[in-house]
């Protein structure tokens, strides 16, 4: 059992780079800030408005968490802040409770993002950073991709302008039917030409550079746009109203029922954020040598998520594209991050008058167009071709976050694959072995040639023996000897078994016992250390007709010595 | 994948012993009915009060059943009807839902009854008799344990006469506080008598046969004793009318959201009657030589279910008291429980009228003492000596079972067990393996003297590789390496894995790419054929940077041939 380690080092990585810090890294840090600041201001407001949330507080979350994270986290280059699954998760916990915008929906998640925080923060501190492997990869990937594409359906209500539900695939067909006539022709005129820019534009432009600020420019231009046509009277809809300044530090009121309802969901909001962040960091980490600990980033996230909550944002994570253009723009430390954190609070308190006139259309085709690379089949293929147990849980999961809702889809994937494990451990695969000529090998009979004497039937079952498994073992036994009549001695090869439960020693000790009535003696070979001293605490060692055996090979040379040709 | 067989043989195994039966058997069969309607008239009563139901309905579940089963089941003694766990379980499941003893309770127990029914015939019919290992033995000890403790505890109720609830433990001590002073000095004179007598009568009687009548005889005492001194009229209850004549046969009218409701515990039900009814058939069936198959008991237990829901009966299974007095008592085949069906038939018709002045004290008594047996701590004491888990799962069974209630406790039971297992594979046993000098064997090098390489690390992992513990072996390996610089080449043995999944083949290509860079091979050794047909679907096998032998002996030897002295 690992202790608890609260020492200060070991919460606050930062002070490693902190102590060897170089001037000439600053330069670089600083380039990279911009070039990210240029990204999180669009991403930011429309992550937000993908949570149902006031745009400002995409900003809001962009600040202190980054902060915190750049002291706590020990990642070099990940970026956090709002990202777009994480948004949509908050938007599918609170949209079924409270009225989009409402002052109570911005309270719970306010609620809701320090509950994400604490969760973190909590499961960090506690060395439980293996929970990540709960998850298997194929269901992770086929998550992200149906949520990116739930995403991009939900982008719809803005870049046509009328009213749709996403949180699954029927609800949005059926709210498309309805409202499909309504739909505004200002919206979709700047939708398209947003979306056309935003695709085409990047593919004429060659420095790197540049074509990271293209969201930025289009955003900005919209913005002109708007105010020489005055297109506002025109019923085309902005973001509003952005109350300049810094945002508050201000604790959420604690309702505990609500607390009680948002529970499940902050867990799996807090795990996916650490999913995605583990895996960005491990991703930049080979290329960095940084050294991850995969429980410092969740005390990381709390810390980040903690932040974001009490100082108007909402539940944030490591951002995939931030990231990536940080790490490639040459940030060298998480001083980088501190910078563009540091910038945005001047956007804050000077900028956010520019903003108010921002169409919405243009923040929703930012989104499509980043989220629609993520949307793609291949991996399944892949994953199909390669095992179908895998790709059946993808598929499942699929279905299940666009057909049922982004969170129930995830545990049911999580769910399935859990169950297709303990499927697999109670159908263990179980072979009759003989002999290789000329090795002291054994083989599966049906797979090799191999030498096998008639009077001993020689088992091997693949798998740790438990009460899922045991009965097949016996079964299997029992069904081989029925089959033939000469065989006096069972051997059954324990090399692949390295645990064995109460209810599987029991079926030992029965077999043992039927056997015996039939005159049939059983041996166990290869029986590891561990297992064996379960077996010396049992009567099965007493009571064995046969003997135990260190070597398979031993057990059938002692038994009925195999000629030598 | 096997096949539905719906041939008249395997639906109906009687037609075997019918075509066989000799007519010296019906005596020894005769001779068993009797003792076991004997038993089975009081016990029918008794666990019909249990159910919360009229006590007739356990004699009128005692006839069809029976004949039923016969027909259809493999073994040939076990005696089915009315037994106290599922009778315990039909009253936690209609207590909450409906007044004990009115009309829609019966007719709830009665859907309740053609559900179980229902399920276990599907079941049977899918072959899905394997579903009975999804429950550990120690799960199983453990819930009849608590059941049993529960059940006499509700006893109490009529042995003090007084309103006690009795679903677990907390409710059952709150009420006792409450109603203690009500309690009636008559009942409990009563009540003590007859448990003395049932306890302490047999030790003096050395017949086993007259040992098994006890129950009857102070049921009939306890009748005269009532009319001798007119105890009615002093407020001693008693059984009261019982409408003298045969079931109807009735189909249950089904409300198909209260079937919905009760689904989870009509499972449950089902799942336990198969679990109880088949142990008892195998204990039986070992002395007796029967064929028993798993699925067709399932079938049988469907059928005998049907039959009791349609002719005023309630959820039956197999006895265990009856079944070992029914083969004690030299039953030969399943004529002695047809017989002992027909007799109650006479009982029926023209003997209810006698029952109606039992008092309810004797029957609680005879089930107090009849369960009284079942509860005992030493299995508990025999499984934690053996195994902490699997004596940590009988605990939490049991804490579940008396603090919560009988079904849900059942299923907390069998939750665990899964997560423990899940555990268990999420932290495989991992060893860094050497040579046993003068053999071809590798073992752990922490347990055995053993022979290794500086050049070569070997590891052994004890499980399959799957998501839940891929990111271990990898955790595993990278330290092992940190600690020896002169490690060039690491050999991972998969003696042990007969699968893999996609997330650890994904591992394994990721571990292989970074030892890479450090300029350190990758080999595999001992890959069985399944997973190696696995491999070779992945890039692994072409990108791996060293090689895949048959043995390890080959891999060390080919990479660093270690000398022999």
């Amino acid at each position: 059992m690992k202790k608890i380690d609260l020492s200060i080092s070991t919460l606050f990585p930062a002070f490693k780079w902190l102590k060897t810090y170089q001037i000439s890294s600053f330069k670089s840090d600083l380039i990279a800030a911009f070039i990210v600041l240029a990204m999180l201001v669009p991403q930011g407001m429309a992550y937000a408005m993908l949570a149902g949330l006031p745009p400002v507080m995409g900003i809001y979350a962009s600040i202190l968490p980054m902060i915190v994270y750049a002291f706590t986290g020990s990642s070099t280059t990940l970026s956090i802040g709002p990202v777009a699954i994480i948004s949509m998760m908050v938007f599918a916990t609170l949209n079924p409770l409270f009225p989009v915008g409402s002052q109570q929906y911005i309270e719970a998640a306010y609620l809701l993002t320090i509950m994400v925080g604490v969760i973190s923060l909590v499961l960090g501190l506690l060395r439980f950073g293996f929970l990540i492997q709960l998850i298997s990869h194929p269901v992770i990937q086929s998550f992200i991709i149906a949520s990116a594409l739930l995403i991009a359906l939900g982008q719809l209500k803005f870049l046509l302008d009328i009213p749709l539900q996403s949180n699954n695939i029927p609800e949005f067909i059926s709210s498309l039917v309805k409202h499909i006539q309504e739909l505004s022709l200002i919206s979709l005129i700047f939708s398209c030409a947003a979306i056309l820019i935003l695709v085409l534009l990047p593919k004429f432009v060659h420095s790197v550079f540049l074509a990271r600020i293209i969201p930025l420019i289009v955003v900005i231009s919209s913005i002109i746009i708007v105010a020489i046509f005055d297109l506002e009277q025109n019923s085309l809809k902005t973001v509003g109203t952005i109350p300049s300044g810094l945002p508050h530090f201000y604790f959420p009121s604690w309702g505990s029922e609500l607390a009680f309802k948002l529970l499940p969901n902050a867990f799996m909001i807090a795990m996916i954020s650490f999913v995605e962040s583990l895996a960005i960091a491990q991703a930049t980490a080979l290329q960095k040598r940084d050294d991850l600990n995969s429980s410092q980033e969740l005390i990381a996230l709390g810390f980040a998520n903690i932040a974001a909550s009490i100082n108007n944002g909402f539940a944030v994570s490591g951002s995939l594209s931030r990231t990536v253009v940080n790490s490639d723009a040459g940030a060298k430390t998480p001083i980088s991050g501190i910078l563009s954190s540091l910038t945005m609070i001047l956007v804050c308190l000077y900028f956010t008058g520019i903003f108010e006139t921002l169409p919405l259309t243009v923040l929703a085709a930012t989104i499509l167009v980043s989220i629609w690379k993520l949307i793609t089949i291949a991996p399944f293929i892949e994953t199909w071709k390669y095992s179908k147990a895998d790709g059946f849980a993808m598929l499942i999961t699929f279905l299940g976050v666009t057909f049922i809702d982004i969170s129930t889809g995830l545990i049911i994937g999580i769910g399935l694959t859990f169950i297709m494990l303990l499927w697999r451990v109670s159908r263990p695969h179980i072979a009759v072995i003989g002999l290789i000529e000329g090795t002291q090998h054994f083989r599966n009979v049906s797979r090799y040639d191999v030498i096998t004497v008639p009077t001993i039937a020689s088992f091997r079952i693949d798998e740790n023996l438990s009460f899922l498994n045991a009965h097949v073992l016996k079964g299997y036994v029992i069904t081989e000897l029925s089959q033939n009549a000469e065989i006096r001695h069972v051997i059954i090869n324990c090399s692949s078994i390295s645990n064995i439960d109460l209810s599987a020693l029991e079926m030992l000790e029965e077999l043992n016992k039927e056997l015996a009535r039939l005159n049939i003696k059983l041996h166990l070979s290869e029986v590891k250390s561990p297992v064996m001293d379960r077996l010396r605490k049992s009567k099965l060692v007493d009571e064995l007709t046969g003997e135990i055996f260190l070597s398979h090979y031993q057990a059938v040379q002692s038994i009925s010595p195999i000629e030598k040709n």
